[in-house]
Order: structure tokens, then sequence, then C-alpha cells
């Protein structure tokens, strides 16, 4: 018997299926693609960033078909094929388009090896800090473990952002840290609607946080980044890869019921790491 | 009160003490280290492997000392300090040195695109599916919790042992793959005598892998990684950063009882990301 998260919706919607209609012909990397997930968004941001020629396909993770599990043996979106050899990994592939594609600008990281690092550290904080936590806060079923959830992201999204630069994390230039945190500020609203906490708060006033608030210095770079949030909800690069808000409400359910048999929502349900 | 882990032995033992001793004078990049840190001696193999200079300060990471907080506000080690600027991640520092010391060769990560990512994605592997199974079950105080975790840890170091191609992860050349895993590698004894199991024995014998068994190029390639793994233990820069027996064993005693305080612990202890 199917599982219910097997019966998504089969396609993109919105802003993201104009995309996905440009993206037709085959090229020498094709895109394996889930239209729903924000791992994917960040990859697919990085491709629209730089320009290069793509193929999309449509995939249900969920479905684990034979000729998918060949090329990512995780079964995950989103996947490369290039060149007939395969990745997946969303940030892998981010950094692989930089390597691969010299000639796209803009690189998604800094030049300089000191602010590579730092890039990839703020990075890291994404996946290890405000992730796991955005969906725990999800996929919380009672006011005790939505407490503690809603704590630790909101604590996560202050220092992220009092760390911000503006109007890019990094500054004047887009970077990975922007797309890799980019498609959960894009559902930001689901928090929001269903479990009273809004990422863009954590990053206006910051209670926990009152030595930095005392500097002008990080209170206007936190500033600058809301205005950047903004901004990018505006940006046509993201809204190239966003979806109809209806669809995306019957796939945030099951989370939101603790019901989603995602590979990420099985691991945070089991205290373990996203895979 | 001090917690038990602030007082543990306070510097390096046996062949880390000597190279210790060689690296006491100022450079342009000062390691902070702990002794017993196996995420520490992943930057360490590197710096070793790379002949860059640097000059190493024990740190105590249980103390987080006002000093050093303000190097890295995670309070981890290992952090270094480059030209008067913080970083930590024990990966992310591995990568800086390459991108830092083009010079200093061998690099740690393949300059094909493609491969950079391959060795990535397995990098990735070891970070979610090895060590913190690696780490449950040290710290699991019930059978059911370790049958659990021996389970995940033993089918998680066979797809990883039957990927290798020996000598090394990616064949002729050692990586920061290799740099990745062989802390805990180096470690394993202490599952072998409290545990019941050793990284080897899956490496060798694969029960779940009977498809894979079948085919004579997996199994020479998970042979040839066996001896890898003796080989490791026998070379310098692998023994340069390696302690004193019963120094370890203190440590881990703590980790074996489920009553060691590091973040790492306590994450674990959480079901929570490795911080």
């Amino acid at each position: 018997m199917p599982t219910p998260d097997e019966q998504i919706f089969p396609h993109a919607t919105g802003f993201a299926a104009s995309t996905v209609e440009l993206h037709q012909a085959p090229q020498d990397l094709t895109f394996y693609a889930g239209w729903f997930c924000p791992f994917v968004q960040r990859s697919w941001i990085c491709l629209e960033e730089k320009g290069i020629p793509y193929q999309y396909k449509e995939v249900n993770p969920y479905k684990k078909e034979k000729e998918f599990l060949a090329l990512n043996p995780k079964g995950l979106v989103p996947a490369l094929e290039y060149q007939g050899r395969a990745l997946y990994e969303s940030l892998i592939i981010c950094e692989f388009l930089d390597d691969a594609y010299p000639d796209h600008k803009p690189s998604m990281l800094p030049e300089d090896p000191y602010q590579k690092a730092y890039a990839r550290i703020w990075i890291d904080f994404i996946g290890k800090s405000v992730l796991p936590n955005f969906m725990r806060l999800m996929q919380a079923q009672t006011e005790d473990k939505r407490d503690e959830a809603r704590k630790e992201l909101h604590a996560a999204m202050q220092t992220f952002a009092a760390e911000a630069k503006g109007p890019y994390f990094l500054g004047e230039q887009f970077s990975l840290v922007d797309a890799a945190i980019v498609p959960w500020i894009l559902r930001d609203y689901i928090l929001h609607d269903h479990r009273g906490y809004h990422v863009r708060r954590s990053v206006r006033n910051g209670s926990g946080m009152r030595s930095r608030l005392r500097s002008g210095r990080a209170w206007s770079r936190r500033k600058a980044w809301v205005i950047t949030i903004a901004l990018m909800l505006n940006v046509a690069n993201f809204f190239c890869s966003t979806q109809d808000a209806d669809k995306y409400e019957e796939i945030y359910g099951r989370y939101l019921r603790d019901e989603a048999q995602s590979e990420a929502a099985k691991a945070i349900r089991a205290g373990k790491p996203i895979p």
C-alpha cells in the first residue's frame, strides 16, 4: 500500500512551473528535483543564479524508483547527472557547480581562503542549528517540545542575523550562505501560521542578545539583513523556484501533524541527523 | 564546582607529546587543540601531511576560558588563529589549509570537480552515518540501544568500505576522506573492548552485503581498505597525533558510562546533531 507521501502533487506550479518549462531540453547536466523540496531549492537557486544550462526532471523521492536509486542510492533529491555521472547532497551540488562551471559567475563562495572558510562556518551553522530546529518546531506535537524548539530556533536565527553584514549575509555579494537558508525563510509563514513563530521576528528584535544590541553596528547589520530577506522574497531567481501556496499546504500539513515520511522527517522524529 | 570533564589530563602524551614539542614556536598559524579530541586529530593529520608550520596550543574545551571563547564562540576545538583571524570546525579547517597553503602538497581533495564532489559525499556520509552511530554505541546504556547502534554502525561501515578503492579511500592518494574517518578507526578498540564491535570486522565480512560480495571487485576493494587501515595505524603522520592508551581510557570511560559533558556527548544524548 502506498504511503500518503507517495501521492504528492506530481509537478511544479506557479512561477516554478514556468522555470521547469524553460528547462526541458537535454543538457550535459540533468537536475533531478522534487518541486516541494527546500533542499532542491538550494541547488536550483544556484543553477539559476549562475545561468548554467540544465534539464529539469521531476522525481517523486517517496516512490524510490529503481532507475533513480541507481543514480542516488540514498534516493533523495536533489541529484545531478553530469556527463553520465551522479552527484547528490544539496550543498555539495552547489559547490560542484562553482568548480565545474568556473566561467558561470557569480561564484557562490568567496575567492579568499579565509572568507571562504568563514562562509562555510555559517553554512554549517544553518545545517546544525537552524534547519533541525525549524523541522523540530514544525513536527513537535506537544507544547513543551514546541517551546523548546521555538527557543532554540529563535536563538539560532538571532546569532545568524547578528553576524550578517547586509544586504546579503557576506555583504554586497549573494553567496551560498544565502542560498543555504533562503528555502526555509520562504517557508517561515508555515511556522507563523501554525506555531506562532516568524523567523523574521528573531532577526528584528533580540531579547537574548542584549550585549550585541548595545552595539549599533550589530543592530544595523541585522536591519540590513531584514531588508535582504524582504528583497529575497521579491527577486526573480527565488521566485523562479517557488510554488503555489496551496500545494505547499498539503505537503506541510503532514509535517505539522508529524505524519511526514520523508527521510528528513523520520530523522528528526528519531533524534538523528538529517540524512 | 568543576565538572569531572574539566579535570582531564592536561597535555599530550606518547608520540603526540613529541609532535607538540616540535611546534612550540610562534607561527602565522596557531592550532588550538585538545590532545584527546578526534575532531582535533582530523585537522592535525592534515597539518602534518601538508607540512604547514604551526604553533600548537593546548586548550581545555570543558573550561571555556574567556580568551578562547572570544576566538571561537562555540568554545570547541579544533580552532585556528591565522594572521589574527579565527576559524573553527575540523573539516572547514582542513579545506582552508588546502586553500591558504596551495604550495603545501598533497592537496587534501582532488582537483577534478566531479572527484572533489564525490569525496565530499563520502566525508558527509562519515559525519552523518558513521560518527553519530559510533558515539551512540559508546554512550548507549541498554542492550536494545546498543544493538540498534551496532547494527547501524555496521551497515554504515560496510557501505563505506565497499566504496573504498584502496589502498586509500579514493585510490592511490591519501585524502580528506581518510583524515575524516581515521581518528575513529584509531579509537575502535574502545568499541571492541566494551561494546563487542570492531569497525574492522564490518570492513572484512559483510553479512548484509551479499550482492556486493558476489562481485570480486567489491571484495578486493574492501580487502585493500583493510590493508590501508593497518597501514594507517603504522604511519608516522597518524602516530604523531596518537596518545598513551591509559590517558584515552579515562576520557572514554566517561563516554562509556554516558557521563561525558562534551558538546558532542550532550548532543548524542539529546538526539541532536553533533555541533
